[in-house]
């Protein structure tokens, strides 16, 4: 089994992966923290950042999706601004736990985390950032984390397999939509799985042009 | 049990309604026929087209899904463009099966057409119409069949207790969104269920505010 490629993002029911007014102090715009709320009580979010005392729902649907998510993967691919937005609010020991590859033009030396995160710096682009993630990813699957340009710039050079996008019940009304821009021939996907709770549905697909 | 007021409708992933140059001759717009494609393979919808054989598939989420709109609705409420649209292209015998609220501005008898179907001429507005056909249902659920902006002015005046939505994998790129211009507090909605198949992915929600 070789490694796939995955997105796994939230949008809101309109469409936006984040809402309007979005900036550093605020990554997720206007409204677009509760669109993610139900994260923040799955048992294994919980643990994944250290709350004291753990907590958490356990044996849900939405807590086995963010088990499944982290379980699967062995590295990870993010975009420049995703990760000079992360650098400053992650703590000492981010929720990644594995070699993160980051897109820039401007060469660094890896940095070293706690819990087995390490942000490595890719100059030669998307393409090559991947075949290292896979490289490094152990026969795990490939998460490309963000941010929503760097989603789009897969999909448009067709170097994904497969995604996962939880659905929230909000509107945001405005915002970023993760799928603006893209013209119909340019993402085929297959349903392969839907469930959820009163919180939020996962849909998982698998991009048709892909083995 | 009172009655439900709810909608059923068929998006692209990004969202559309209807794809670009949408126009009475095109009314789904481009590749908006694509995004409904599972429903013609259905056992259900088949018959009640009364495609001669039938065939289609039978026992699948998608067949049911068709069955319990169809058995659950005892009265429709649409909007004139919608109507207007249909009239040219309905059969004689029309897929509602029931008495039909036809939202319009100019007074008109009642069409009463093959298999059940009756339109009826309201021209006092949404709420009238829709009480109208509850009345009418006999203890079965009013569906609102649309067109886009009946289904919006039934969200905005908080009249909806469920809707369906039917998320294609497909991309418009373009066309009538079902949700924009509606702001972040004009819906609340609880997901309820969700399934699907290769071909499209059922979304169940109820109305927070409704009852």
């Amino acid at each position: 089994m070789s490694s796939k490629v995955f997105f796994d993002v939230g949008i809101s029911l309109d469409g936006y992966m984040a809402g309007p007014n979005a900036s550093p102090g605020n990554p997720m715009g206007d409204g677009g923290r509760a669109m993610h709320g139900w994260i923040f009580q799955t048992a294994t979010f919980r643990e994944i950042l250290g709350i004291p005392g753990g907590g958490g729902e356990q044996g849900t649907p939405d807590d086995a999706r963010v088990q499944h998510v982290f379980a699967r993967t062995g590295a990870y691919v993010m975009g420049r601004r995703m990760f000079d937005e992360g650098e400053v609010g992650w703590p000492e020991n981010p929720p990644f736990r594995g070699p993160v590859y980051v897109l820039t033009h401007s060469p660094r030396e890896p940095w070293v985390r706690q819990g087995g995160t390490t942000f490595h710096f890719v100059t030669d682009g998307l393409a090559n950032a991947l075949a290292q993630a896979k490289a490094a990813a152990g026969g795990k699957d490939v998460r490309i984390s963000g941010g929503i340009d760097t989603v789009r710039q897969a999909i448009r050079a067709g170097l994904l397999d497969e995604c996962t996008i939880h659905v929230a019940p909000n509107l945001l009304g405005a915002g970023k939509r993760l799928l603006d821009g893209l013209a119909p021939g340019e993402m085929k996907l297959v349903p392969v799985r839907a469930d959820g709770s009163a919180l939020v549905t996962h849909l998982d697909y698998r991009f048709a042009q892909a083995s």
